[in-house]
Formats: structure tokens, sequence, C-alpha cells
């Protein structure tokens, strides 16, 4: 009888030890490595001092405690949290370094099941969480592998408009009298090539998103290979028009290089990292966009419409038609909610929301929970209140960045819903960036809603 | 009978048209790039002014052309040829940028065949030549393979003698009480292991060139990954004394990682690259360490007997045991040898015979072609002559590294054999390090010898 019960009781541990992976992801600056360090750090605190009353299983008394362990994968660099957390802790507190690439880190939750039949075998189950971080660019490049090269040439072709057209011009000049049935010239193919990646980071560096090839911008060990030398066909060309051409052409020698990067770069990274992950947080820092103006925050909506693909399940999405999905519950966050006062976070989730939604209509998104909301992973600002117009107006109260002079101020209004043409010519916004607080180094981390966000993304998974 | 002949002679061309892989290695400062550079530019221009009498196929007036094809491996990075040329035609001249990793660069020689079979079918052949360049250090790692980690950490400590005992201080402070058996603190072994590759980074610094592992100090995308987070264990530890601990020791944890390190890192380059070589020329700069006295003198010595344990193919070799060979024809070249006077040549390749020499014995090269000889791949002086002691010597004239002076110099005596110890009590060396020369861009690079290199290398390819 003993045996059969110590039967039971190892086959319920092998079936409720269970293991989840949470993928975490952003375009550039959205807080990615922000958000995980504070993840971390109050997952660690839970029981020493960690605020997180909308955490269900916290609120109700049941996490025993968190600790970090090995990670198992040894060939993925480590998310450094450790490093993180000792730029915050510096005087003055610095933000942690943005990682680069792909980090992970783990920790094992010990926790009390609630489910009535657990009870009954066991006292407590453990929940193995992989966090991943890897850049939202690489996101960008799914509908890739839906076209060909000639509509994905005209499609970066028809991009190419405003300040976009004006940073592609080098680029544009360089392909001139490029000759499709002419043989190719590695050379020149790879200077061409540059100068579109040369666009491609000025994009970035004007707080643009959508970028495509998105490992131009990050080619780690690929540096300098052919597969990454090809670029849009400058010219307007339809479909089939150079499909015969000798396999040494110019076209043909891009074509291939486009449908190499296709099967080679973007498809590995959905099946080695992506049909991984469980469970997805996309960040988004919509106030650096409407900092930029309209250009720059219709060009984030592209991006967020391009990313969300990805979780596209429906039966006839591009990425049903190439893999089997998994993701289950997909948390959108509007990130730097304490960049504003707190009565503008309705309209910051609003906003957010309506940016994503476009996507979100026609159930595409079957079986994969959503939901949005708007937090601060690691709080830079405490409330306050001014004179304005003889009236107290809500504040913030803070160091800005890069001064970091200690400010009063009222950052302004963020709009609840797309602003229209003639709002972007009557007013724009600035939002100021803030360094950290100073923290104490006993103290979890100071933030907002990071317990909504951990208990949507786990909540379930620790009943 | 038409068409019988054609289905001939189409045969005949598949069957003829070769490929040969040529991979270069060499310890870091070795020319590696300054080789491949000169070696494409000496084969482009075969019919424009190369100097090459010794490379039998041209001497015979067989090759009829060379180009340069796009790389077929899209995912290798290219070579990048072209910036290394502006280099050197810069005013003043420089030396090409090192390359870091693997590089390729793909060419097409086109000759009449000398065979009288081949006469009868066809006119001409063609010898599709990939050039692949990769860090000698990955060589280095062949021999963990056979080696288990208490093995490999003995043979680790017992290197840390006068120098690199000075320099690995820092590390076996770290290490001081490290407890075997205690549950492995992950955060603790990636400080720890960082002292050792900051340790490596100071031998490699100081000349010295036997490093391990090789990928400590080129991590590329797998910088921060726990696969790179071990080290040697500091104490003296009898084979199979900590066999039994638990997995999550610290023992254990190392052992594990560096058994990952050897399966998955050091085997996957022999898999995905080296096994596809076929022909293999190894750059040794003997000068350097010559100049650093004898220790740096006998750790390359060492560096060079690790290294040649990936071209052992005796039956009972670890590379027998663990690949199937493939390269049939080794070549090791003394670089530099422009920067001693040429009476010096015939002392360079008896020195760097000896080297290597130990090897050779007992006929561990079944099957292998080697073969020793001191080159110029760019030749950086001219010769001169000077007075000394109202005699006139002949002298070495160039711009010296790094102040650019012009100077007429005596630089010294190679040894013919391996220095003994009295001989390094009483002289040192003072090899002088020079600018390239001043290049006219019409013409092809000044070198020594890169002809028989090449007729060692390629000439059978090309009857």
């Amino acid at each position: 009888m003993k045996n059969i019960q110590n039967e039971v009781m190892s086959w319920v541990q092998r079936s409720t030890d269970q293991h989840l992976c949470l993928a975490v992801t952003g375009l550039s600056r959205s807080g990615k490595t922000a958000f995980i360090t504070s993840l971390v750090n109050q997952l660690l605190a839970v029981n020493q001092g960690a605020r997180l009353p909308l955490f269900t299983p916290v609120r109700e008394g049941r996490v025993i405690g968190v600790k970090r362990v090995p990670q198992r994968d040894l060939a993925t660099p480590s998310f450094n949290y450790d490093r993180g957390l000792e730029q915050l802790y510096e005087h003055p507190a610095c933000w942690p370094t943005p990682t680069k690439g792909v980090g992970k880190i783990e920790l094992v939750i010990r926790y009390r099941t609630d489910r009535l039949l657990m009870r009954h075998l066991k006292e407590t189950s453990s929940l193995r969480l992989e966090i991943i971080d890897y850049p939202g660019e690489w996101l960008l490049d799914l509908p890739m592998l839906g076209q060909s090269y000639a509509q994905w040439s005209m499609q970066m072709n028809s991009l190419l408009n405003a300040q976009r057209k004006e940073w592609a011009q080098a680029w544009q000049d360089a392909c001139a009298d490029l000759n499709a049935e002419s043989l190719a010239d590695e050379q020149r193919l790879a200077d061409i090539a540059q100068r579109w990646t040369d666009y491609l980071h000025r994009c970035k560096d004007e707080g643009y998103h959508f970028i495509q090839p998105g490992r131009f911008i990050l080619p780690g060990e690929m540096a300098g290979a052919p597969a990454l030398q090809f670029f849009p066909w400058p010219f307007s060309t339809v479909e089939n028009q150079h499909q015969n051409l000798d396999k040494n052409t110019t076209f043909a020698t891009l074509e291939r290089r486009y449908n190499f990067y296709c099967q080679h770069v973007v498809k590995k990274f959905y099946k080695e990292y992506f049909l991984k992950f469980d469970r997805q947080i996309v960040l988004v820092d919509c106030l650096q966009p409407l900092n930029s103006g309209v250009n720059a925050f219709n060009d984030m909506r592209l991006a967020l419409t391009q990313l969300m693909q990805s979780f596209h399940y429906g039966q006839r999405s591009l990425f049903r038609r190439l893999f089997s999905p998994v993701i289950d519950k997909l948390l959108f966050a509007a990130t730097k909610a304490d960049h504003v006062t707190s009565d503008q976070h309705a309209n910051m989730v609003a906003l957010l929301r309506q940016m994503t939604q476009a996507a979100w209509k026609n159930a595409a998104f079957e079986g994969v929970k959503i939901d949005c909301i708007a937090l601060s992973a690691i709080q830079a600002t405490c409330p306050g209140v001014m004179a304005y117009q003889q009236q107290q107006v809500p504040a913030l109260r803070g160091r800005r960045l890069p001064d970091y002079q200690p400010v009063t101020l009222y950052p302004g209004e963020v709009p609840a819903q797309l602003p229209n043409p003639s709002f972007w010519l009557q007013q724009g916004f600035a939002f100021e960036n803030f360094t950290p607080l100073e923290m104490n180094a006993d103290e979890p981390l100071p933030h907002l809603r990071m317990d909504n966000a951990l208990d949507f993304l786990l909540g379930d998974k620790l009943l």
C-alpha cells in the first residue's frame, strides 16, 4: 500500500512540477531589460517586502518561496540580472544597460496548491519559470516568409516617403544603374546592402521601428555573410518579370539571398526559440513615438501590426500555415506609466489597445488570451502637485535625463485614441525622460502594476 | 555520334572541374589576413605581372585566367579582400585589419591541362578554389576532447609557473574557498570564469599562444552563456575524487559545462568546418616569440604541438578516433621572412621544422604530405647593405613601426635550432616591425616565395 502511494506521489510530482517559458520582447528602447530585472526582483522578494497585492497567489499567501536556479540551456547567454541591479543601486542611479540578442534567466516558484485534489496528494508544487528576452525586431521579419522577393521589394519601396525617402537617398543613388540581367558583382552588392543597412540604422536612431530585415541591425556572427547582403529591388517590378534570369545575374543573386535569409535566419529563430514560448509579453513605449511626431507614431503602429502576425493563430494565418502555435497568453504592456500622471494611465491603455486592435478583429487570435495594461517596471517618479492657473494639478517629481535636474512637472495628456491628422498640426508631445529613483538595496524595486502583469502571465499556473 | 561525344564531354566536364577547399590558419598576429590578401592578389594578377616563377602551372603558361566568383555558402562571412587592399594602397600604407572568426573567399582558376588523356577530350579545365580563414586558437582545443575535466584541470594548473602564475593570481585568489561539494553559485562561477578569461587575454596580449579554452577569447554570440562559464578546478584533484557528487554541486556544474563545451563548441567546429578542408596552411610568426624571450618561445612550441594534433592521422591518434581525416597536404610557413635578411631564411625554415618536428616522428602523419617554408606574403622591406666593423654587411631598408621612420638595419640572426637555456641568458632578440612598402595599385603585391606556397598547395591540382 505504501508503495502504491509512493508511486502515485511520484507520478503527481512529475505531472504538477510544471515548466513555463515566458518570453519578453518589445521594440528597441521599450524597457525589456528594466522589465525583466524588476520581474525577477519582485519574485525573489516575494516574502521580503515586494508589493504585489494584485498577484493572486501572493495575496492568498500561497507562494512559499522563489529562487534562482542554474540555467539548463547552456548555449544561450544568461540575462545579467546582477549587473542591472548594481547599476540601479549606483549613485546616481542608472538604467540597466540594454541587452543585445537573446538572454535567459530561470527561477523556481514553490507554492501551496489551491486545488482540492492536489491538496490531498501533496502539500506544495513548484513552477520552473524560464524567462527569455529577445529583440522584437526579429518578429518583424515573419511576414517576409509569406512574400516573394519581388513582393517584399514593392512593400519596402512603398515605405520610402517623407523622411524615410530622405534617409534612403544614398541607397537609392547607389542603385541608380543596377541592371537585373547583368552578372552579379558581389562587391557592389555588398556596398549597396551596406547602404540599406545604414538606412535601417538611421530609421532606428530616429525612433522608427519598422525595420526589415531585422537581423541587418544586429548581425552577430553573420556580419559580412552574403546572406545579409541583399536589399529590396529598387525599381518597380512586376511579379515574374525577372523569373527566368540566369542564377548568376544581379536579380537572381539578390532573390536567392532573400530566400536564404527567410529560410535560414527567420525560420531558424521561430524553430529554435519562438515555438518553445508558452507566454509572451510585448512591451511598448508609446510616449517616445508621440514625442517624435505623426510619422514615427504611424511607423510604430505599422511595426506592431507586423509583429502581431506572429500571434495570429487563425486557420488561414501565415503563422498557422508555417508553424504550430503554442502561446496561449499574450500581454501588451505600455511601459513608462510613471512618466505620465496616474490620471493618464487609462488613456495609455486605451491608446495601446487601439494601436493593436486592427489585428485583433475577425477572431484571428483563436485560443490566445490577450490583454493590455500600462505599467512601470521600475518607478522613476513620485506623484506630486503643482500650481497651474491658480489651481493645484497632479504632477510628477523626479530627476530629468540627461541632466539629472530635480523637476516637478505636468508632462501632458496621453491621447485616448489615435490622434487625427489635424491634432498633430495643432500640438506635439514632449514627455520627459527620468533617471531611476535613488533606491535602497534592501528593498524591492518600486514599480507600478508589475503585480497585474504577473497575475495575468503566471497566476493561473500557480493554482 | 555527336550526341555520344557531347555526353562524354559533359561527363568529363563534371569530373574534371574540381573543387578544392584551402584552409588558412595561424596563431594570432601570424599574418593570416596579409597572406590571404596576397594569395588572392597574386592569383588574380597571374597574367598581369604577378611574379610566380616557382608556381609550375604559371611557369608552364597553362593558367588561362583566374576570377572571383560569388560565395556559394551564404551563411559564412566573406573575407574582405577589397578592404585589405585599400588599406595597403593608402599613404602611408597600412597592414590590413586582422579578421575575427571565420571568413571565406572563392576563386575559379581556368587552366590548360597537362594530362594527355584529358587533352584529347577537352582543352581547358577549371578548379574552384574556396579559401577559408579561421583562428588557429580553435585548433588548440582539440586535445580537450581526449581529456576529462579533472585531467584538463591538472594540465592547466601545471602551466601556472613564472609569468603565467602571476597573471593567474586574481583568478587563483577568487577560487580560494571554492568548495567542490557545495551548491553551485551561478553568479560566482560566472565571476571566476571571467577572471580565467581575463588571464587568457593577458597571456594573449603578452604574446603567449597556448590559450584554452580558445573560444573564451572570441565568444561571438555565446558571450555570457553558461557554456563559456567554467574554468579549471583550481585544486590538485585526483581523477574520480569528485565522481559521485550531486549534479547541482560546484564541481559537477563545472564538469558539465566543460563537457558541453567539448561536445557542442569544439566538436561543432570540426564537424561544420574542419572536416571540409582539403588542404591546410599554418602560418607561424617565429620572430615575435624570439623577441619575447624563452618563456613565450616555449609557449609557442607547446601551442604548435597542441595544434598539430588536428593533423595526426595515425591509427591511434585522437583525431582518428573522433573524426575521419581529409586533409592531404599541410604546409607550415614562417611568415615575415622579409623582416630578416635573406641569408637567414634557411635558419628560419630549420627552426620552424624543429619546432614542429617532435610531432612528425613515428609516422603520425600517415597520408599527409607536409612541408615547411619561409615566406613574406606582402614584402615590407628591400635588401640593402650597411657598414659594420669596416665591412659591408647585408641589411634591410624599410620604415619602422610604429613611428614610420625610414631605417636601414641588420635585424640579427635567426637561430637555426631551438636555442638552449644558456643562449637565452647571453642575448635576446630584437626584430623590428615594418610598415608595408608604398605600393602602386596597378602592380601585384610584392612578396617572397608566395609562388612556393602556391605550388605546394595547388600545383598538383592544376595538372
